[in-house]
């Protein structure tokens, strides 16, 4: 791609986002006039309400600069506000200063990263983990050492091997995504209690990615942040709730000094948030009874789509090994019994079955270095008929391979 | 601010935004019921025409996804296709992999600066010059040679001088922001095509600003990268038109080796840009014939309120030098005859002129290290009598200091 060498070479680091690979193969099959049924993506199936949008799009008819006059970075105080008292009422106590908008999920990561992470720090991840992390962390120059959460073991992190590599290294941090994305894990509240006190004995930080936090089917979702408050930053986004992945917002919080250092990231990088996804944010998070009914009824409809998904695995797929997803939108799929014996990868597995079959799926080796044939499912997009249609083509693709 | 050393110092190179002061103040003065006339801010006064608000507002109501979902990091293509469309009239022949969308203008300047530069690149710039690059120069390590741009030649970039320097060092870029903020001045086209052939010569890269570009009032912009288009990277923003600074969409073209990183960083700084804001921008370029009549009529606008700034300036204070202001958002007001005998700093003025007459400025100082006694005057915000008691407030408190 290039001819000149005099730059700055890191940036390389920073590959092409591999699902962007399927998606153009899925891309080139639909213009093709093919079906495509679509397992791949991170997306949610279900815009914001209408009643938020509604109100929005009578805003835009204002002759007025409000909705699109840049903000303060850290974000409108009316937006802070509304986040700040629903964290509260989860037992967060956070400071006006601990709180600072994002442009989106990724936005929180890059900015989190870039601020702690000197080369060479010691960073502690949990493998497998969203795919999103590992050009941040190359880029940043970081010793990334990785735990195995167990599949047989409900991909609970292990904390014992987490504690042993902070008693044998300098640990700077660990991640954990929870609900995780690729596999619906969510973490119990011993396993939050656990980790944060492991975080101020050994003096390491916890980045704890929430994006999914209000997607939990089963159980719910625990705030690492409320037992070590001086130890977590905690990433979040609205691209899953109210469902807006397009209109890049986010937040982060934790401790003051870290978060003021996240801000000038993000006034760096993009000077202030999309306004007009603040207002939508507003206006959702404000009318805090019909926003309940919205996440309500979103998770219904997931969770009977995933339900479907685990039906149909269940009947077609006997040998492949999964643990049914607590929270999030994803279903991680061991298929080790059937892929090992042919010698095929997940990318393989992936790649023929977007093209044999017209299924896009994500493999499970773009988050795992230990999980080679597994594949990540998304369970939102689709019909629960279509989704059962992926499974079933999956199965029969495994049946001729 | 800080506890704890173990992190990433140079972030705090990224200092908060120095408008932002300006703002914290104006905001607890308007707080207290005072009116304060607005000379600051670099923001549009006219949002986006109603025709396109009209036909997004219809859009959000709709029950699909499509507003909302993730787009690819470069871009929509229709989006893509429409900005590439409007340089190719202007001469510009751009293929689909030389123009990326970018987070706002921010987040080119960010990406840009991120990809070419390297600790101890020499970089010249021309003094004075919007504020933004500094953080970004400083956290990028380079070593930034100024260039004054005397204000008796209309703010002339010095390209004798660049040639000499360039004569003298490794120069890996000069930056060049036209038309310019805060100086309002364009280049010519005779400097646009030295500057090009400097940067054949000396093998420098050209990082030209033109966030600006459909605002001129006299004359026209003259794009530097059809003279030298492996040595141009140009950085646009529709920021100012359609007048969406909020949303944060811009984008960036130049050669594709470049291009390509610049869209990788802006990958992992935001994954992809404003789906929203790529589709108003698609309504609003889409429509040739009512976007020329929109332009048109903001123009006649800002020209308005930039003569009655001017003839005020010459009723009230004939001891100011500035420039008329052939393009942008801003005139630049040298006070140094008032100032310097009184050994008040631009600083001081403009904190002053605040708290005490009600008139929100820039210190000059923000932008230069040279124009110790000037200030910034945005001259699109207020309507034209409130720009004319803003002048006559700034000639009252220069008369009683």
């Amino acid at each position: 791609m290039t001819m000149n060498p005099d730059y700055n070479t890191r940036v390389d680091l920073f590959k092409e986002s591999p699902t962007r690979k399927i998606d153009v193969i899925k891309e080139k099959l639909q213009q093709e006039g093919k079906d495509i049924i679509l397992l791949s993506t991170g997306q949610p199936s279900i815009p914001p309400p209408r009643w938020a949008r509604e109100k929005l799009a009578e805003e835009l008819l204002e002759e007025s600069m409000k909705l699109y006059a840049y903000t303060p970075t850290q974000g409108r105080k009316t937006v802070l506000e509304a986040i700040r008292r629903e964290l509260e009422e989860h037992g967060l106590k956070l400071g006006e200063k601990q709180i600072t908008l994002t442009a989106g999920g990724q936005s929180a990561l890059f900015a989190a990263i870039t601020v702690l992470f000197k080369q060479g720090d010691n960073v502690a991840v949990f493998d497998p983990m969203y795919f999103g992390y590992w050009p941040l962390l190359d880029y940043a120059g970081v010793n990334v050492i990785d735990i195995v959460e167990d599949i047989k073991q409900g991909f609970k992190p292990d904390l014992d091997k987490l504690e042993e590599i902070a008693s044998e290294n300098k640990l700077k941090a660990v991640i954990l995504v929870t609900p995780d994305n690729p596999t619906g894990r969510i973490i119990t509240r011993e396993e939050a209690e656990r980790l944060a006190s492991l975080a101020e004995k050994h003096g390491f930080y916890i980045i704890v990615d929430e994006a999914y936090r209000t997607l939990v089917y089963e159980g719910e979702h625990h705030y690492i942040y409320k037992y070590a408050p001086d130890r977590v930053i905690a990433l979040n986004a609205f691209s899953k709730d109210p469902g807006i992945p397009g209109w890049r917002l986010g937040f982060a919080y934790g401790p003051e000094w870290i978060i003021q250092r996240v801000k000038l990231v993000v006034q760096e990088t993009v000077y202030c948030t999309p306004a007009i996804a603040q207002r939508l944010v507003e206006i959702y998070l404000t009318d805090r009874k019909r926003r309940e009914e919205h996440i309500e009824r979103v998770k219904q409809i997931y969770m009977s789509k995933r339900d479907a998904m685990i039906s149909e695995i269940e009947k077609t797929l006997p040998k492949a090994e999964y643990v049914r997803p607590k929270g999030g939108m994803f279903l991680f799929l061991n298929l080790e019994e059937y892929l090992k014996p042919k010698s095929m990868t997940a990318e393989q597995l992936s790649l023929k079955l977007l093209e044999e079959k017209g299924v896009a799926t994500v493999p499970g080796s773009y988050f795992s270095k230990h999980y080679k044939y597994a594949l990540r499912l998304s369970f939102v997009s689709e019909k629960p008929e279509r989704i059962r249609e992926g499974i079933h083509r999956l199965a029969q693709l495994l049946e001729e391979i």
